[in-house]
């Protein structure tokens, strides 16, 4: 097992104290210096034993770090890489928690320089609708899925050590390109909360709102789950992701137009068609999801 | 209480079976006698004590019954009332359970003659992912919505009695014209089921569906639930409720493009603005619904 003897966690969180956790939980960590822009919450992971100390700056946090995970909203990494930059040890390695990623390679890009050859850009897929570092657990990551997107840049070593952290916290490990990444979870994930939020607008728009939300159940409930997630969060991923999000949403919208034109024709038969077929997919996708513990 | 000596359940499954059940948990039924097509279902409600009889046909089941509950897919509707109607005691009640209200209405009135009077239309607002009489419990209903159409041709009496048997099962009883009740659940949950059918389906047919199902996670998994709904029983809902529901999916999409034109042009304020506020209903929806111990 690979051992870190200084994690640098950049935004104690939901899933950068996850993360300390995690490593600590397999006895892989020696110290966690944590860092952010939230004195209060710094405290807090400080005494919930998620970090040994807190770091004044990102520069002087970072310094001597054989790891730093950055787990800070996406739209602040720019700043943070650029400060963090000059400070790194020569073999640290740098991952991220971000939702997309073509945009933070993009950051990346333009603030590490020569040190790009140390970042392992990285998306754990693990649930975000709490925040702040009472969130954090330490099996936060277990059985998940954690895409790594590695640059040609990538030094192979910090490669390995990116994967071995996010290993280490339980998770499966992945690779694509940050454009593939970028496109399958504009499909899965990206679309249906733009989905979401699109429906509940629309019923809270209209004059009988009230009367509407008041016959609501659970399938509405559980549909809308993903509308009451971070709106901050969600506007950052659509501008990152925008170009994969509107060639989703065009999509989706051919498809609905289809399934509209078979209910305005009475089509029974190829309405239930579209109806089995997607509770199969849907069904054997939960099947195998299951029986890989998710 | 209102009490009912003698209640003809036609069709014992979730909602048929949880109604004799709710019905005897509060002591207001008599003898309770079970009507289908399936012999091996009800078989198995009477083993179960959700009923104490059998019916061989539905006209003799219902002979002498006070209240008669049609808990039969609503395809089924016509034959159904057209054999019951010359059955039916005089001061019987007969009341339904399906999701929609207009096509149960039409059906009623081109079968019922002058019985129609002695029919109230109602819709249960229940989970329905399970079948058969083993489904079945007495607490379904128990601070659930229930939605009556009452016709101008509904005695009085009639929809008394109705209103006491959904409340007696414990439910919350309200009313609509069949077609505000159609209209409403056009909105809050044929659209719903509609759209997450149609992601699925999309996804399932692309080339690379098994890994984008791969990636799929939590709200995915909340956002498609209800589409492992029966194909069979949405599809009738489709056909039923046609019109509004290609009214509703007209109205969302042109809140999606309106929300694609956002992404487009990147307006990250407006679109910030549109999931707060989307966020903010929810929300608030479900502070009250909770609060009404839904």
């Amino acid at each position: 097992m690979m051992r870190f003897e200084r994690v640098a966690v950049i935004g104690v969180g939901l899933i950068g104290g996850s993360v300390a956790l995690a490593l600590r939980r397999a006895g892989a960590v020696g110290r966690v210096v944590g860092i952010g822009r939230g004195r209060a919450n710094l405290e807090r992971a400080l005494a919930l034993g998620i970090i040994d100390e807190i770091a004044d700056d990102a520069a002087t946090g970072v310094a001597g770090a054989d790891a730093v995970v950055v787990a800070a909203p996406v739209a602040q990494f720019a700043p943070v890489l650029a400060a963090v930059r000059n400070a790194l040890a020569s073999g640290a390695v740098i991952t991220d928690a971000g939702s997309t990623k073509q945009d933070v390679v993009a950051a990346a890009r333009g603030t590490l320089g020569a040190r790009i050859d140390r970042f392992v850009p990285a998306h754990p897929i693990a649930g975000a609708e709490r925040v702040g570092a009472d969130a954090a657990r330490e099996a936060l990551f277990d059985g998940r899925n954690v895409v790594v997107t590695p640059l040609p840049e990538t030094d192979p070593a910090a490669l390995a050590a990116a994967e071995a952290l996010w290993r280490t916290c339980g998770a499966r490990v992945s690779r694509m390109t940050p454009a593939e990444h970028d496109a399958v979870f504009a499909a899965v994930s990206h679309l249906p909360h733009v989905l979401a939020y699109a429906l509940v607008a629309m019923i809270a728009e209209r004059d009988n709102a009230e009367r509407l939300f008041g016959y609501a159940a659970g399938g509405f409930r559980d549909f809308t789950r993903i509308a009451s997630s971070s709106p901050e969060m969600w506007r950052d991923i659509c501008l990152a992701n925008r170009e994969s999000l509107v060639a989703e949403i065009d999509a989706y919208g051919t498809a609905l137009q289809g399934l509209r034109s078979l209910v305005a024709a009475g089509d029974g038969a190829e309405i239930e068609h579209l109806f089995t077929d997607s509770r199969s997919a849907r069904d054997a996708w939960l099947a195998r999801a299951e029986g890989l513990g998710t």
